[in-house]
């Protein structure tokens, strides 16, 4: 049912660009195209990257069909766009940043270089793939963090976004510190633990919820976690566990509560099975839960041992959107000579940083935390030891002089004349990645009000190419 | 890259209660399942319904694979339950509303009855594709109004969730009234009209603004719309374009702005435009445009011809989930005879309506608007020419006399022991309906502030019932 080639999943732009390109004899035009976005979704202070693995899949995988072709030569355009396409033969460059890094405004997450019909076709799923793999990514780890410690499930395929969204979200939920996700094929395909127990239809099936409880004991006594809300929580459905944790013995036990107070009820509820000599049932908590309610229950002392969150993280509803864009940054002429390009705006957030940039995160000595990345021109020196002059894009003074750091490239060689140079981690190693990525950044920047601002830096170089690129245009 | 079969694409606990009710002998028990929603998004008074034709798709290619029931059997499911699935033939009776009607809180939008262990699995994948499509039909169904008449066009693959929400939201943008998308392979796979330009990159790519716009203009001269604010839009675009429409003349012509004050650039292009000879030029708008932006800028007297809608349309940003639930409504016993089922729950806007029901679309018989939906017990006799007592579940008076009516069954039969009965229409049916639907929706329930509320009536049987049932329980 789903389109199994995504070919053909691009913005129709992209199409008649690349049909005119050809007509102005540009085919062979070098190009550069930064990937980037211009703000950290709910004022966060970090963002993390994902959508990387699934990108390369998609190029590993475009290919035109002689269906689609039939349609753009339906669509008019020119037989010798088409011959291309059909003959499609990827060689761009491609540098990005790997899966579980933490981002930041304005510096290019991934930096594309080739000619520029195949790197302006890419756009459309670059930019799909690393925005909403990016957003879920992101929230999850904000959700993770507001639990503390406490295990998170991914439980919201059914209000994802389509099928993509349920799979991807899932992944990048895992990515972004979820333990596992309620979507089934995510397991087999992914190796995400994939877990779920009942609905409130198995208790209603049964004439009574003692019934009900008893027969899914019976047939899951090593995991036996029952969902208590469907008639009256602290009634019915938590002395009905009870019961049934008496005389069934499982050897894990827990219970599911889906609604109402939650502080309330887990309080009592833990009480509850205290005194009933089941400290060991664990309490797992669903309800349209994010960041904020889980702090805020948790604060109030709301006794929880994991929760499963649905419809805000997989959406990430509080702001679904991650704007990240895709922009030409040079062009390349046939001597290798490097034009940078800028795209200025009136809206002044909306202008771009020109030129084949580099990106490094700066580390202190002493510390070893990040204190900022440096963006400056690829031709500039790899920053060693000598003091840097940077211009902040983000604080109020402007120029600093950076020392004390160790610098590290953000991006990653990827392709190489089309060619995949770049060998994909599994998840556990994206995750372990994103582990070690966050122990290097400031607490104050992972706060979800009035986080620290990091720093993002241009050279001096870039800065004053930016600078003459305005006047240019002035 | 994508899965191909989204069999497996469903929420685990399907699976592990399956198995369940295999293990106690239930796998041929008869239940009832609603699909239903509690709440407008953005507190509109009118949603969408979308998603039945790929549900269909859907339930039509339902298989496992030998890989998925390895997986299973590896997950310790029991050997006759993966039989079951490895012989899986659906057997399920379906009803559900056709694409494009006009939907309300508390109805049954799909009703599945069949062996409890089919009409359960279907119940991720159901939510899923009626939660998303209706959510972004319902949004594009209001920002096309915002519109008044002028064109909108679907522009957001690059912020959808993934894939499936691009090529799905496409599909659902243009049910709820979108006139195409820049989506490429909508056009060859659905039939919907798509479109695009130039971006940024094209200006830029060439040494000056009028060379872009001039090559541009030579290759595509029977549609040439210029995308105007790369540099600067009054100062250098527009005169750019004016440049080129006077040199080459293109047969139709056009400018897209896509950052800055939308409407003094709009008023000032439009002048700029007319001065020049050009009063048949368009003005195309695009920057994270929705209904409120659209209805504003009009309001202000924006000089536009039609929309380029984005990352607002295609996340139904202002409100990205739509929270369809699939709950069960009743069990059949064998004798034929239903038991009615309630959920019950301490949020009481979470009580559901129990037993096999039917829905009817009540018209006026003088103005032939709808004037409420009317929802009883299967068993109850068709409402014909009599008077009928209803309950609302909105209003304050809630004994109601409902007369002078027209009664429409609202759901269409869909499967009927597992086969398809219904001829599914095309897209063009799809918005025809919508649209004759929409003229018999009173226009004080489609405002977006403080809209008129539906009513939505309980016959009076339905509604005794359902106290009954939370006596019972109490």
């Amino acid at each position: 049912m789903e389109r199994d080639n995504l070919t053909m999943l691009v913005d129709f732009y992209e199409l008649t660009m690349g049909n005119g390109y050809f007509r102005q004899g540009l085919e062979n035009q070098i190009a550069y195209f930064d990937l980037f976005f211009r703000k950290i979704p709910e004022n966060g202070g970090v963002a993390l990257c994902a959508g990387l693995g699934p990108f390369i899949d998609y190029v590993q995988n475009l290919k035109f069909t002689e269906d689609d072709l039939a349609f753009l030569q339906k669509k008019g355009f020119d037989e010798r766009f088409i011959d291309y396409l059909r003959n499609w033969k990827f060689s761009c460059d491609i540098w990005a940043v790997p899966e579980g890094t933490p981002i930041f405004p304005g510096e290019p997450i991934m930096t594309v270089r080739g000619p520029v019909i195949q790197a302006q076709f890419i756009e459309t799923m670059a930019l799909l793939l690393f925005n909403h793999q990016s957003l879920i990514a992101t929230k999850a780890s904000r959700i993770v963090r507001a639990a503390q410690g406490r295990p998170v499930m991914e439980f919201g395929s059914r209000r994802a976004h389509g099928a993509s969204a349920a799979i991807y979200g899932a992944r990048s939920a895992y990515i972004g510190g979820c333990c596992g996700t309620a979507c089934a094929n995510c397991e087999p395909d992914y190796g995400i633990p994939a877990l779920g127990t009942m609905a409130h239809s198995w208790v209603q099936l049964f004439d009574t919820e003692y019934e009900a409880f008893k027969a899914y004991a019976q047939t899951y006594s090593d995991n036996c976690v029952l969902l208590v809300d469907t008639y009256d929580t602290l009634k019915s459905g938590i002395p009905n566990a009870i019961r049934i944790f008496d005389e069934l013995k499982p050897a894990k036990k827990g219970i599911r509560i889906d609604s109402g107070d939650i502080t309330y009820l887990t309080k009592k509820a833990r009480k509850m099975l205290d005194d009933a000599g089941h400290p060991d049932a664990t309490i797992v908590i669903s309800n349209s839960l994010d960041e904020y309610i889980i702090k805020d229950i948790l604060l109030q002392g709301a006794c929880i041992d994991s929760f499963g969150v649905g419809e805000r993280l997989i959406t990430s509803k509080a702001e679904p959107v991650f704007g990240g864009v895709y922009k030409l940054c040079a062009v390349e002429k046939e001597d290798g000579t490097i034009i940078p390009k800028i795209k200025i705006s009136n809206n002044i957030e909306k202008v771009t940083n020109p030129g084949y940039k580099k990106v490094y995160r700066l580390f202190d000595k002493d510390t070893g935390y990040a204190f900022g990345d440096y963006m400056c021109l690829a031709d500039e020196p790899v920053p060693g030891e000598e003091n840097l002059k940077a211009v902040s894009t983000t604080s109020a003074k402007k120029f600093k002089e950076l020392y004390n750091y160790e610098a590290k490239p953000l991006l990653q060689e990827i392709y190489r004349g089309g060619e995949l140079v770049y060998e994909q981690p599994d998840l556990a190693a994206i995750r372990k990645n994103r582990e070690s990525c966050l122990e290097h950044i400031w607490e104050e920047c992972l706060r979800f009000e009035n986080p620290h601002i990091y720093n993002v830096y241009l050279s001096m170089k870039l800065y004053d190419l930016k600078n003459e690129l305005l006047g240019n245009n002035r």
